[in-house]
């Protein structure tokens, strides 16, 4: 193992990168399901497969989880990067591991508020996870000029 | 170089990451030439530029593409991020290597399916790719918590 | 700090995936004012909040937006897994450095061209950072056989 695996930063990256994946995994196990479900598809071999109906445009709901993914996608992005420079340029590791915490906890309820219409909650887990990333970044460039 | 390049599970996820890469920047390449075929175009000044047809939704071939390019990066995200843990994290290395490379595979075949419409085996080996991310998250939180 | 922490290709690398990362936070952070600005609304708690419309495709100029984003996105997550796989693998530094450069330089041009609307300088900007992927990709690989 690498000499670097310690300290809490570490533990709390690796797990909130789990968490996230698991939740990015289980957003592609839904979307399928509820578009079977509602039997609209926007590729003509599914429609036959299944017997529904060709569209040009999701079927509402199923553009509803297309949209939490990719929210979730756009985030988890930077966050990977991110947390990545900082535990391997040695920023502060209680730092890091309060920030991933906070991350990944912000993300978990967007994932929640957005499914069930929570509009001001999913702006405000939103924008808990948005000021992460900005400290993120601003400790990772930090430390790469203080090397 | 770094001392723990080395081992299998190493030149396997390095080959996956640039292979999956390449595969995605061949879906970038290849969107704008059909799009310029089929000549219906999202931006004003592209309609201009090419005497297209302007539209808010995107040709259907050209969706398809843009739908199997989604998903390679909806994949290949949590592909890499839980692949470098697993490396970084020391977690067993002729394991890491057969699932990179079953993943790869999964995911090349899944772009071959997608393109040739054949949705039964699209779904097959989006499945198999699905399993490996589970099996990668496993490993690294056994590992992080093993640590 | 990690020993491999030195040479111009990482700050180079922390640097650039910084800038692109807030690049991409601007994106996110610009989308909503603008959608609330137009007030059409995918999400019909949104559209209730805002007393606005609902509609199944983002208004014109949100649209862009996206487009901007998910361009940004896509290009950014090989280049962080490439990149990365570059300074561990002990790939030469200043050639690395040279091109981080080059693609942060060209995708921050990316960004500018789309937002103003010049087809063709958008296109020129974003194939400087096709080709720098391509020699990203090659050099990995390379690395990794020759290791």
């Amino acid at each position: 193992m690498l000499e670097w695996v310690r300290g809490p930063s570490v533990i709390a990256f690796v797990l909130s990168v789990a968490l996230l994946c698991a939740e990015m995994l289980a957003l592609a196990f839904a979307t399928p399901l509820l578009r079977t479900k509602r039997n609209v598809w926007l590729n003509e071999e599914d429609a036959k497969r299944f017997e529904g109906t060709v569209a040009d445009v999701e079927e509402r709901g199923v553009a509803r989880l297309i949209r939490v993914h990719r929210n979730q996608l756009e985030n988890f992005a930077p966050f990977f990067a991110l947390g990545a420079l900082w535990v391997a340029l040695g920023a502060p590791t209680r730092v890091g591991a309060g920030l991933f915490v906070v991350f990944a906890a912000g993300r978990t309820a967007h994932v929640a508020f957005y499914v069930l219409r929570m509009g001001r909650l999913r702006t405000a887990s939103h924008t808990l996870s948005f000021l992460v990333l900005l400290a993120l970044a601003a400790g990772v460039v930090w430390r790469a000029l203080a090397a």
